[in-house]
Parts: structure tokens; C-alpha cells; sequence
């Protein structure tokens, strides 16, 4: 993978038409034989209720899950999407392909979850609501993670093949480690964040180019395009109490996770903000951090959030992942490109791949720590759901599942690694990070017009002369 | 209209005041005699529960919308605000003016729509509730659709009257649609969108200027003018799903609208994806179908939404309506305005006028096809509301019906063809799409300071040789 | 204080990390000795619904609250914050240190909050649950307001000061105004906006600086500035009904208080446009006044948007204070700054001190005109609380508390004038509104390539000619 030569040939005006046509008949295809609505959200629901001596509409679930669900929908799409404008010359194909694979991820995620977790067997269909609509943009996420790692460096099509295989993988892993170890991970520390980061660190080891340094010009930022970037970022970190909360237990499992997340990103504002300004000479702060370690502390929660961690035991996961992941940005990522031969654009090992770990381990712990009297005999059950084939699982078996859990996600992960994506359409050494290859691109001379007529009026003064 | 001169007196000093302060004057004295707060907002709430045997507040309507309502307050002033910041010099004029005139129209809404829905003859007074603020703002989204055609092209004080007509009509079509055709129209493919659009276009064509080709450098985007544009494309794309949903049935109607048009929207990225890049001879994206196309899955869905369509049909009315959302930025809009003598600046026929009239004939045939052992029997009844003097209507004529509405929207959107506005302060042909002609524009010497220098220097070097 | 010189001094790189780390692990500490979760965000919850017949997950506070919650978030961080993005070269500043002393601020008021107003005597312990999280988030409003007359002046070591203070004072004013007097405040006219806007301008007057013109061409905005500005406004304008209906009572509560904000906002837009065209010799808008004064009428629905206000009363509100911030901006800053010596970045005091104040006022007002006929006898003791020791007070009696009790909101702002913070890495006086003093600043030559050849292709031909 690593000699090839990239000559250029972006072209993709047959292959992202055709894979976007197809795969859309092919979701079509597949909804028509697998989806159906649920029992909540089909017009039937009047008479579930009076059979199941519901007394009120507020009782669907709609209205326990859709305010977080509308939430995590705008991490997916302009959270995950604005962050990644921050290029000067890339925002387009940053919030545009993120649109692009972000759409047809959670069509794929329906069918794959729906196979894995939710198909009924008397009658061969998945039956979805808004919490499956959630658990798709959960599963899309972890692409959209990978993309961090390849931004600028891959075309479109590239990007909806790595989809199409991140939302498989994830599927896959997501069933052995929630539904075989019946580990908890309701924001996803691992299934999303551990699996989505070392997936998109694998992939872009095996894309290496020894030659990127000729695209180094337009791998930075310029002022606006940070400022679009803070857009994503504020709306990863106030909405991502939401995420971490958005598919735990009705009442106190969504308050309680909300909370925890609250705590835990809030510390991890003040970590970064000291790691950065020592980090510089002069105290000077980096918007790279700024953008990105400030999310850790949701990141390492999204396992524990649910779990009885306590507000303080929240602050101190932000706190030490607010320092870890912004050490990752100083000296971790300029490691891995050097010795590894890994160029992680965004930097996803130090915002998902490794506070996601140890979010797994965190969590791990917290469950093995959990007593009766903290949780209380039936909260314990309900938190843990040790019922059914689990209802003797202790809590130290549980802390064991979960760190192998922890590992089964890092493993999917690396399942990249065999992943070789052909070159299709993907850019030159030259032109990474280069919108003008995927996009249609104003020209900006009217933004500028002072510059130019004052130019303009000197020169002709200098012929005049 | 086509040959009147435009002199270019844009002072509107004296109108834009006068029109605010007297028409918000209006407000304040019609509000004063007509707007009440009904039984879920008013103080006697604790009265009223008892009597009517609510046992807790969480059944205050309040609770069943006010998420939605949020969303769809944020795509009619963010959404629809800065999807009009795509042009390079009139940013301030989009999401200024979309401010000014949905503020304005959402007072006249609730006292239009009051009237015509829920007057109480009784007391001579209209109650209103958090679904009153949902209607609200949707009777403004159709001034702001038209306003979509009109960018860049009138005054603000034009735009005021376009509002004030466009929210009456608005009103008086609902009527009819709604009330006594008993259309159901949720979303409002055809109340808002068709009528919206084809309401925008009717004022479009009257005020058709043959030498606006002499503002044609300002009719076009910048970098950054594209990535603002993206931020009103995906509110709008996030939260359509609310939009569809914030007035239907209690319970699995909102709850089915919502996935439908999740399902719908995601379907149409990957269609306008495809035919955009099919358009280019090196399969180039092109900013404008990103931004405007992958919304028609959600304006096409606007009456069928609440209806059992399927999952697999919503896929494909986004399929369908984002290829021919594309082909019309492509095809129709130059055909528009070359043959038909129609300027259409945001390009509203293809992205709400179209779609929308697709979307009341789609929910006309899915209303014709429905079936009790699809709905349940009363679920037949609840989503067609066949009840009172509509209790005998079967779903056939019920389809009939909604085609009929459909078409009645359009009418009353091409009412707008008789509505010809006076020469108040529009811009000359040659500043329109400028915000110079109504804004203070700030000078941007200082962001390009590095090249001015620069400039200065070599200048400087030359007038030393 | 005037007299100081500025040495220019600005490495933050000791004072910032140590700040942040010791405050923080400070805030880690004192958590773990005070802050537990509620009965309602504890897993213990499923004992306490049965104990209290609680029949259903929904009861619990955080389906009444979560969505208002996030609201408020994005008010705090993206409304706040990018509303202070329009100079042209401290956005970095303006959003980014918005985003650090929210995050602390939010720490140290839970802490706060909970010791005045929910310590539990028993067990020495603050249980928190939703609603401490946006009273969290409300408190640190009272600091940002703050930042707002102080933007581009101050170092981040100072802020973290200044909200250290800001939370401190807020939380003693607050169970002054709303424990001893028995006010109601739901959405903080006095509490937050007049208390916040008036410690701001008290410490902007301490640091009053008489050379701040050599900074001149930063203090003003650049037109994607002001793009990103309206960013923040129209979040603040959006969400101002969720942030005053938040902590209302359940059900008619909420519901009104959103209902009297949405509509006092609209009517400000309308008369803050206006009178900014008024202003203007050619009737041009300015964007400062669209960016601020249209928020007026949320700041002073702050106290009365609970009450019986009726809807033209709430329009009459914003009809006012639209005019009166927007005169503000265009008379009273200037004269604050040239006889008062008070420079006020943001215009602060036409925004928050001013209106606030006024919506104090506003607030006695109607609460001394409550009548039980309009409110219901039982409606009336909910709306204003008068139980306990309160329960023999009349609505005159209350009226009166509330007038006074907006009298201690200013009063506790002044005491911003004995806070004398100091030179703490503070800019210079030629260097303020500069992000380049405590940010890594990327160069932005790459952002305009074509002026640059094009005038090296000029010059060029000069050379040769």
C-alpha cells in the first residue's frame, strides 16, 4: 500500500454517481423487504395502548427520546461536520462528505443493527422507532470518526466504501460486545469511539503517503475556517450530554448520564486550556486543542455516564482526559506520523481512539466498583441489567466483560488495517486538502475588491510615472 | 411591470420606520383585543386540570410540542436565514431580512390564522397555546420561501408587504385546504411549500428586470458565503423531521412523520450527490444542489409524513424528489428565467414549488391507498381525522380531496401574479445582491492586512528603482 | 486605577495553567465533599417512585426540563459566545474564552448555589439534578454578560477572576432577591441581566483605559465577523423563551413564560430595525444594533414572562425596549465612554444592565396588578409562591419586594467597582482586540492567492517593462 503512486485521475463523475444510485436502490430494496414501523409508531398504536392499559400518549417513547435524539442528530451533521471545516481550502468536502457518508450510514445502520439486535423471528422484519434512529446515527458516528483520520486525503467514493464497512464492522462488534459479553456502553466510549478512531487510524496507515509534505501548504487552517470549526466543536459539547444519555433508562439512567457528561466536559475545558498554554512559549493558546481536547472528558464518560460515578468521580475523568488528549495533539500525533507512518488529520487518535479506551476501562472499573447499597438492589439490576441469562452476573464478572469488551472494539477497530481501499478517484500527493478536486469552487476576487482597485490605482500610477 | 425604470432611491429612511412602528402598533392593538392565552398557558391551568381529570402536568401540551416548536423555530430563522447567506455581498441582507419579515409575520399569523381556525364566537377572542407558535411560524415559512426568489432584488419595506399579503393568503388557502376540503397536510407540501413557492415565482415574474445581467457579479457565492450557507442547509436538513412532525397526532403521528422524514431526507442526499456530479464533465460537486436539493425529500414529504407510507416509501419520494430538485437548479431555473422571463435567486422552484406540489399529489395517492388493516380502524380514523360531518368520507375521495388541495395552494400561490409592488426603495440593476444599499458594510481593509503590506512594499521597492 | 500603565506584559503561561489546574482540582475536591445526585437522578429512583406512587419514568423533572436545559446550554456557549465573534480579529477571544469561564463558571456555581439555596442540613450535602444544571448555567450568564463590556481588554486570567467573583456575588444576590424578599425572577431580569450588565460596566470603568484608541482599528468588525455574529444572536433570540420559561412552574408555567417571550422578541426586532434605519442619514441599517437590541425584549420578559402579563402587554414590552436599547447603543455608549469614562466593548449596559433593569421594574409592576380573577385563587398563590411564611402576602406587598429586589440586583453589580483585579497579563493598550496576544493566529496569506499573483504578475510586467 505504501509505494503506490497517486497520479491524480479525481474523476469520479461514473464512480459517485453509480455507487450512489445502487446502494441507494439497494437500501430501498432492503427497507421494502426489512422495515417496518414499531408498535410506537404505527397508526395500530391506538389499540396497543388500550391492550396494554396505557393511559397516555406521553407514554410513547417518542417523547422520552426525541429532544436527545434531535440533539445527537446535530452532533452527527454539523457537529461532526463543522469540526471538520477547519482546513482553509477543505471545508466543503469537511462538512460535505461528512453529509454524504453521515446520509447513507444510518440508512445502512438501520438494516445492520435491525439484522443484529431487533429482527423478529416470527416474522422476519425489524420493527423501528426513534431509538433506532438514535442507535443509526450512533453507528454512523463511528465512520464519521474515521473520516477525522483521512480528511482531505481520500475522495468520495473511498469515503462511502469506508462506510459501508465501518457501519458492517460496527454492527458486528456492537452485537458481541452489548449483546454476547451484555457489556453497558450507552454513549459508546467503545463501541463508537474506540472502534471508530483505531478503524480510521488503520485505514489511514494503510493509505500512508510518503509524499503528503507536498500538500503541507493547505494542511492548516486560516482564521475564519477556525471559527467555523468552533461551531462543530460547541455543538459536540453541549449536546453531548444528550448523546451519552440518549439510549440510557428512562428516569434517572438519562438524568443521571446527562449530569456526568455535563461534569466531565466541563473539566475538560479547564485541562486543555492549562496543557495549551504551557505548551507554547509564550502562553499562547492553540485552536487545535481548543477544538478538540475540550471534547475528551464526553468521549471517556460515554461508558460510565450511566453508571453511580459521582459528580466529583465525573470531574476527575474530565480532568485527566482533558490532559491526556491534548498531550496526544503536542507530541503523540507528530509521533505517529514520524515513526508509524500515521497522518491523522484531525487527530482522532487523541479525541476518540484513546479517551475511548480508557472511557472502556473506566467504565470497567466503575461496574466492578458498583455495591447495593450505592445503587440500590433494583437500581443495580437496572442499571446493569442483570436479568434473564445474566441475573447472577456479579459486579466484578460484569468489570471483566466490560474491559474485554473494551478490547473486542479496539480489535473491530484494527480490522482496517485489511481493509485496502483501491484508488478511486482519490487525490495527488499535491492536492490533498484541496476542495478544488471534489468541488465546483467560487472564485473570491469580489470578496477583495478593495485590495484589488488600490492596487490597481498604484500600479497605473507607476505607468504614469 | 417588466419596462418600469429602476432610478436606484433606496433610502428607505422614512418608509422602513414608518412601515415597523405602525404595523407593530397594529399588532399591539389587535393582540389587545383578539389574543388570549388558552386553557394549558393560563394561570387557571390548575383549575382546569381538576375539572377535567388531568392528573399531571406533563400533559400540558406544552410538553407533547415544545421540543418540536424549538426545532422549527430554529430552521425558520436559522434554517431558512442563513441557507440566503450564500452570496458573497448580501449575507447581511439573507439572514437580516429573513429576521425582520418572520418577526413581523408570525404576530399577523397568529392573528390571521386565529381568526380563520379558532375564533370563539362566544367570546369574540382567540386562544393561543404552543401550537399556535408552530402555525405560526409555518404560515411565515411561505413569505420566506418567496423571499427565496426575491433575494438580493427588493427592498425591505417591499419584503414587509410581501409578508403581509403572502401571511393573509397563507391563511385563507389553509382555510380552505384544511377546513373545508379537510386535506390533511401536516408538513405542509402543499399549504406551505407549493404555495410558497409558487407564490415567490408569481412576484418574481412581475418584477422580471432584463438588465439585472448588470449585477451579475454579485449573483454568486464566496468560499465562505458556501460553508455559512451549509449552517441554514443542515438545521433545515436536521430538523425537518420536527418540522413534519410538530402538529400531527399525538403519540405514533409524530412519532411515524418523524422517522419518515429522517428516512426521506437521508434518500435524497445520495440522489442529489449522484446527478450533481453527474452534471460536471469531471464529476465535480457543485455547492448549490448540496445546499438547496438535499432538502426536497423533506419538502416532498410535508403531507404524507403522518401517513403510513412505509419506510421504504419514504426512501423513495426522497430518491425521486432529489433527482428532480437537482435537475431543476440544472435545467428549469436557466429555462425560467431565458424563456419565461423569471429570476428565481435561491432557485424556490426547484426546492419548494415543485416538490411541494409532488408532495400533495403523493399524499393524495397515499391517502387514496389507504386501508383499515394497514391503519386499524380507528387508527383510519384518528390520521384522516374522519370524524363529525367528515365521518363517511372514505379514503378515495379523501385522495381525491387532497389533489384538489394541492392544486388550490398552487392558485393562491399564483394570486401573487395581481399583487404589484410600488417602487418602494427597491435597488437599481446594478447594486442588487449588494449590501451596501441597505446595511452599514464594514470595510475589510483589516483582514487582508498581510497582502496590502506586501503590496506596499514591492510598490515601495519599485518607486526606489 | 486609571493611571496604570499597560507594559504589555501578556505571558499567560504560568498564571493560566495555574489557575486552571488549582481551581479545578480545587472545584474536584470540594464536589467530592458536597455534591451528590438527587432523589430523581439517582439510581435509588426506582425506590423513591414507589415510595411517592410515582407511576411513570415521564414524571421525573428531567422530561419536564431536559430540552429547555439545552436550550439554555446553547445560549451560554454558542449565543454568548459567538455573539462576541464580530471584531475582526478577537473571535478566537470572543468564543473561545466565553467557552472557558462558562465551564468553570458552571462548576463553582453548582458549589455555590447549592450552599445557599439546597444544602441539606442533614446530611451536609447539595443533591443536584436538572434544574441545578440550568441554574448552573444561568449563574454563569451573570459573568459572560460581564465579558461583554470587557472584550479584548483583559487576559483569561483576569476573567477566570472576574467570574470567580461574578458567580460568588450572583449567588449571595440571588438568595437575597429570591429566598429573603421572595421574588420571583424565572428568567433573571434582575437577577441575571441588570446584576451581570451592571458588573460589567463597574469593572470596566475600574480598568477604564485613556489610550484604548491606539487599539481603534481592531474595535470594529469585518463582514464575515458579523455574519458569524448573527450566529449568536439569533441562537440567544431563538431559545430566549426556553431560557425564561426553564425553571417556571410545571405546565401553565412554562408554557406562558415561552409564549410572552416569543412574542415580547418579535416585537422588539421591529422597532429595533426601526430605529436603526431612523438613524442613519440614507436609512441603513446597522448590524450592531440587529446583533443586540432585537434581544431586548427577552431581557426584560426576564421576571414577568411567568406572570399574567397577557400577549400585547408582552408586545408592548418588547415594542420599548427595542427602541430603548437601540437608543442606547446609538447616545448612551458614546456619552458612557467620552464623560463617564466607561468603555463598554459590547454595549452591555443597552442590552442587559438597562433592560433588566427595566424588566425588574416591569415585573413589580404586574405583579402588584395581579388580580385572583385573572390568575384563580389557587393560580395566584402558584404563580407567585406565597406560601409558607409568604402566604399572607398580598400582590402590592409583593410588587414593592420586586421593585426593591431589582434595587440589589444593581447594587450587588456595583460592587464590581471595589473588585480591582490585577494587571494580570492584561494586552497593552495598542494590542486589545487583538487575538494575536494569547492565541496562535495561522497566517492567512493562503485565503486570498489570486490578488497575490495576480499582483506579482503585475509587478512583474513592470519589471520587465
Amino acid at each position: 500500500g505504501h509505494l503506490r503512486r497517486h497520479q491524480g485521475n479525481t474523476n469520479v463523475r461514473v464512480s459517485l454517481p453509480a455507487v450512489c444510485f445502487v446502494w441507494q436502490i439497494a437500501m430501498i430494496i432492503l427497507f421494502g423487504v426489512f422495515i417496518r414501523y414499531d408498535e410506537e409508531s404505527d397508526a395500530h398504536w391506538v389499540e396497543f395502548k388500550r391492550e396494554h392499559n396505557i393511559t397516555s400518549d406521553i407514554e410513547n417513547d417518542f417523547y422520552f427520546r426525541y429532544p436527545s435524539f434531535q440533539d445527537v442528530h446535530v452532533m452527527i451533521f454539523v457537529g461532526f461536520g463543522f469540526l471538520m471545516t477547519f482546513l482553509k481550502r477543505y471545508s466543503f468536502g469537511g462538512v460535505g462528505f461528512n453529509f454524504l457518508i453521515a446520509a447513507f450510514g444510518l440508512q445502512w445502520a438501520l438494516l445492520m443493527q435491525g439484522w443484529f439486535h431487533s429482527l423478529d423471528p416470527a416474522t422476519g422484519k425489524i420493527y423501528i422507532g426513534v431509538e433506532s434512529l438514535i442507535n443509526a446515527d450512533f453507528c454512523c458516528a463511528g465512520s464519521l470518526i474515521a473520516y477525522g483520520a483521512l480528511l482531505g486525503k481520500v475522495s468520495p467514493v473511498q469515503l462511502m466504501v469506508v462506510t459501508l464497512f465501518g457501519v458492517t464492522l460496527f454492527a458486528v462488534e456492537e452485537y458481541i460486545i452489548l449483546t454476547l459479553l451484555h457489556c453497558r456502553d450507552a454513549g459508546g466510549s467503545m463501541v463508537i469511539h474506540a472502534f471508530g478512531g483505531y478503524y480510521g487510524l488503520a485505514i489511514s496507515w494503510v493509505l500512508y503517503r510518503p509524499n503528503l509534505h507536498q500538500s503541507k501548504r493547505l494542511n492548516g487552517s486560516v482564521y475564519h475556517s477556525d471559527v467555523f470549526a468552533m461551531i462543530g466543536t460547541l455543538f459536540l459539547w453541549m449536546f453531548w450530554p444528550s448523546f451519552n444519555s440518549a439510549i440510557t433508562d428512562h428516569g434517572d439512567g438519562q438524568h443521571r448520564a446527562a449530569i456526568n457528561t455535563y461534569l466531565a466536559l466541563a473539566s475538560s475545558v479547564l485541562t486543555t486550556v492549562a496543557i495549551s498554554s504551557m505548551s507554547q512559549k509564550t502562553g499562547k493558546l492553540d485552536m487545535v486543542h481548543i477544538q478538540n481536547a475540550t471534547l475528551a472528558g464526553g468521549v471517556a464518560m460515554g461508558t460510565a455516564a450511566e453508571f453511580m460515578i459521582t459528580p466529583y468521580g465525573s470531574l476527575i475523568v474530565g480532568f485527566c482526559t482533558g490532559i491526556i488528549s491534548t498531550f496526544g495533539y503536542l507530541y503523540i500525533t507528530p509521533f505517529l506520523e514520524k515513526y508509524l507512518k500515521l497522518q491523522d488529520t484531525c487527530g482522532v487518535h487523541n479525541l476518540h481512539a484513546l479517551p475511548g479506551m480508557l472511557g472502556g476501562f473506566i467504565g470497567a472499573i466503575v461496574a466492578a466498583a458498583a455495591t447495593e447499597s450505592v445503587y440500590s438492589a433494583e437500581g443495580l439490576i437496572n442499571v446493569f441489567d442483570f436479568e434473564g441469562s445474566f441475573a447472577n452476573r456479579g459486579v466484578g464478572t460484569q468489570g471483566g466483560f466490560q474491559a474485554a469488551g473494551t478490547c473486542v472494539a479496539i480489535a473491530f477497530g484494527l480490522v482496517g488495517l485489511i481493509l485496502r481501499i483501491p484508488i478511486w478517484g482519490d487525490p495527488a500527493d499535491d492536492n490533498c486538502y484541496d476542495d478544488e478536486v471534489y468541488w465546483e469552487v467560487p472564485e473570491d476576487e469580489e470578496s477583495i475588491p478593495p485590495v484589488l482597485e488600490y492596487n490597481n490605482h498604484m500600479i497605473h500610477k507607476h505607468q504614469d510615472m
